[in-house]
């Protein structure tokens, strides 16, 4: 049997495209909801078709041995996958293809590269699973100072390599996906609880480079406070931090590493705090009539001290979008989870507040002891990692459709919400002839804040979609910078978000970074124009 | 009436050092504690009998409205409170008093001021509340490149100037004290709930600037988690990060401020996130019959995800010196603390496990929901606030009594105690002629690790005590470091923690906070020495 193949140009695993007929039925189901006829699924794109440029560099013979320079190698290393990835993806367009790709088998040959990189000036990127939204994992541009530019695949460093059973700690390779680690740990009754939407593809390294979100509410769900030390080959020198619960020794040399998004070094393999397996799981649907007194149980909640594994505040129409509610109603998904003890107490909290906010809860909660999910979250996590497979299908049928996040102060939300409806809807118009639709749920809430996440949707004209997408990107972004928001809570900042986080972050420390890049990168060969130039 | 007047040599309020009396009285418990004769009292020094080096700099005109070179403030601003400070205080040792002393009452007189020092090459040492017990706030040596030093005293700016009563934040300037903030934040019905030892005198942008650990065991306790934003005053220019609950936009600049100990800038002021008072308390004091048994069973609370308040371990030393327990027991004290609910379930499950590890509980869970803390809880704090006028105390006897503290994983703690076990008496054998005392407790518990602090006592030698307290500490500070623990994990690294410190970050994370001062304080006048070189 062959194994399973990626996709070259969408999301996932190639067989789960739609067929032809299952794209005409998605074709009439958008045609609906957008108001428009059902837009015509295109043919995608044949691998044999694909042109690509000729490369400036082959791989020289001290990286020969893991390096790789065919075109279905080259391919598959050229775009990440956001909206933009998956149109130019889609029509076959690989013009920024890497001129070859290594995969190195241990750190001598990541250090290998870096040397030879550094040396002949060419551009090196790290690439885990080649998941980024943002353009993280894109060459430069072929007019920039860097002619040529390897990608550096950390594929093959794929381990979990020591368990900690003590200290509930494990020892992982960079390159290993959500699926691989959680295997390996399984054995040991553990496991990493880190779930970003990414999660089948993406990589520990990747996680870490980009500050990944997992899809839990609050607490320890973020790869920021699972990492308990780090380990990264930069041409300056190996960077290992020591494994240590919590340190005030200095600012934190973790945390420097994490958001670095490739410009400081590769990440090779960390210490991750995990878990064990939770037995217990307690969760609920609550129905509010008015969205913002939902918001304000949601925040109620947070500022409890309660911690639910789940507080997802879904707006009207995200509830009609998911089947949750089609009566016009915001619906908070609340659940908690753990090992250690029931969770009667706890959801019984949650719920009084909720009630005490208008919320009504119809079915009450469902309460499991044997470790299983509650039918809703296991439906709710199927719907979450199928969700790129909809836009890649999406995309084939010309449709816009895409995402963006950010997080805010809790009294900020009512003006932000409001702008940013208005900005999309208006760019909307204007670009696609069309308000289209605009869904928010909260992925995250914190004590001071929610992290707000919308999807957006819009005809797009073929061939015309690379520009109406950026036109209401960047009519959101704006909004989110103007009301003073983050221009990114977990999707990381790449090429992508530039502009807007060159507004965000403290000039001083825009300063600081780009010193310590040119220290430990003098030939400033690492993922060049992401983050700083 | 005089404003209270804080002590120029020891620590704290003047009128809190005892009387002759008190201290013949101490001094019999300490020689019948080391099985020595009762030490000396001798006579404290007088401020009037200081002999200061004379300044090599006067303040200039554009800062002589803020500034003060009197003898009395050059001395108050000479040492911090570490143990070697005290010894120099008691013995009128002020020789490294700085030149001149500025106030700011705004950031446009600190920036001035940052201006003329990096003119002049004059060195530029933040000061807060004076509290370093690592020599933080010490000018560097006159031997240095920098033969004048200024220390810049954000007393000044002590307000609480905004309250975001949604979101449970607030705006802070970096000079207000605990009780400063606290009393501001009480009118809200608000608290920072954030106590570090030094919570009387210390200021919010010292704890920033020293990522302070608070006196809870779990969740939201150490500074780092409770800021918000912070502004810095480079003499790269204005640091300022958004407000934000969380955000995923490259490496974090507030977490490379916090712990930057002054060397890339001066901190203004920080939105920290502040909640609500607590209502509900539980306590429980457990006690254990094996050490060991009771270190399982603190870990097993920590990875539980019950989180409690405080998780305290005291050792058979350290639950003796509290009048806690004289009969060879450990002690664990636990608490949980809610603004939002009852208690009950959480203790409840803490207890069991606890029960399981083989604790007894012989008075039950105290339960209390009128906002009150235990008098169990009262008078640990108490006691917790007043050990540095002990300390002090035991300075003017001649006692060598310090505490120093640390983290490691839980797979490592039951070497890390034995081997600093040894490693202190030992040292203490041949520099005091006795092993002393030394206690342990857990102040913070993490799911993989603790947070061991460890206090010392030992007989000293007029004179000698700087160079037998040296032996020990160097002695204590080896063990931590070769057995993987870190040397600090809420004391700071100032000048005292250097040479570990310099073993235990990444070398190339010291190369990039090298280039980030560089780039932000090219002069290198702000706080040299401390952190790097």
């Amino acid at each position: 049997m062959n194994p399973r193949e990626r996709s070259f140009w969408g999301w996932g695993w190639a067989d789960r495209f739609p067929d032809e007929e299952a794209r005409r039925s998605l074709a009439e189901q958008a045609g609906a909801m957008l108001g428009t006829k059902p837009p015509d699924p295109a043919a995608p794109p044949r691998l044999e078709g694909i042109a690509l440029p000729r490369p400036v560099v082959a791989p020289p013979p001290e990286l020969a041995a893991f390096s790789g320079a065919g075109a279905a190698e080259r391919i598959a290393h050229t775009w990440g996958k956001s909206y933009g990835d998956l149109v130019r993806g889609f029509a076959g367009d690989f013009s920024l293809a890497p001129d070859f790709v290594v995969r190195p088998r241990g750190e001598e040959e990541l250090e290998r590269t870096l040397a030879w990189c550094s040396r002949q000036g060419v551009a090196a990127i790290p690439f885990g699973g080649g998941t980024s939204v943002v353009s993280g994992v894109e060459r430069p541009p072929r007019e920039s100072r860097f002619a040529a530019a390897v990608s550096i695949d950390l594929g093959a460093l794929d381990r979990v390599a020591e368990v900690d059973e003590v200290s509930r700690a494990a020892r992982i390779q960079a390159g290993a996906t959500g699926p691989a680690l959680e295997a390996q740990l399984a054995g040991h009754g553990l496991t990493l609880r880190h779930y970003p939407q990414s999660f089948e593809f993406s990589t520990l390294g990747g996680w870490i480079a980009t500050r990944a979100g997992g899809h839990f509410a609050t607490l320890y769900t973020h790869i920021d406070d699972l990492v308990e030390s780090v380990r990264m080959i930069t041409p300056g020198g190996v960077w290992q931090s020591r494994r240590l619960p919590a340190s005030g020794a200095g600012p934190s040399p973790d945390r420097l590493a994490l958001g670095s998004e490739g410009i400081l070094g590769v990440i090779t393999e960390a210490w991750v705090r995990v878990q064990a397996r939770p037995r217990w799981r307690a969760s609920a649907g609550v129905f509010f009539a008015e969205h913002a007194a939902a918001v304000d149980a949601a925040r109620a909640i947070a500022q409890a001290g309660l911690y639910p594994a789940n507080c997802r505040l879904l707006d009207p129409v995200e509830a009609r979008m998911n089947l949750v509610a089609g009566d016009g109603s915001s619906v908070l998904l609340l659940a908690f989870e753990s090992a250690d003890h029931a969770l009667d107490g706890w959801i019984g909290h949650a719920l009084a507040i909720a009630s005490a906010h208008g919320g009504r809860c119809p079915d009450g909660p469902v309460l499991r002891e044997d470790g299983a999910q509650a039918a809703a979250a296991q439906s709710w996590r199927a719907a979450f990692f199928a969700a790129p497979y909809l836009q890649t299908a999406l995309v084939s049928l010309g449709v816009i459709a895409d995402t963006f996040e950010t997080a805010c102060t809790w009294d900020r939300f009512a003006r932000l919400h409001e702008a940013v409806g208005a900005a999309v809807r208006e760019a909307a118009v204007r670009a696609c002839g069309s308000e289209g639709i605009l869904a928010c749920r909260f992925t995250h809430v914190y004590p001071d804040g929610p992290a707000p996440y919308y999807t957006f949707v819009a005809p797009g004209r073929r061939g015309a979609e690379l520009e109406q997408h950026a036109a209401i990107k960047r009519a959101a972004s704006e909004a989110l910078s103007s009301c003073g928001a983050t221009i990114t809570h977990h999707h990381a900042v790449g090429r992508l978000h530039r502009p807007w986080y060159d507004r965000e972050r403290p000039a001083p420390f825009a300063q600081a970074l780009r010193a310590a890049k040119s220290a430990l990168d003098p030939a400033g060969i690492l993922n060049p124009g992401v983050l700083i130039d």
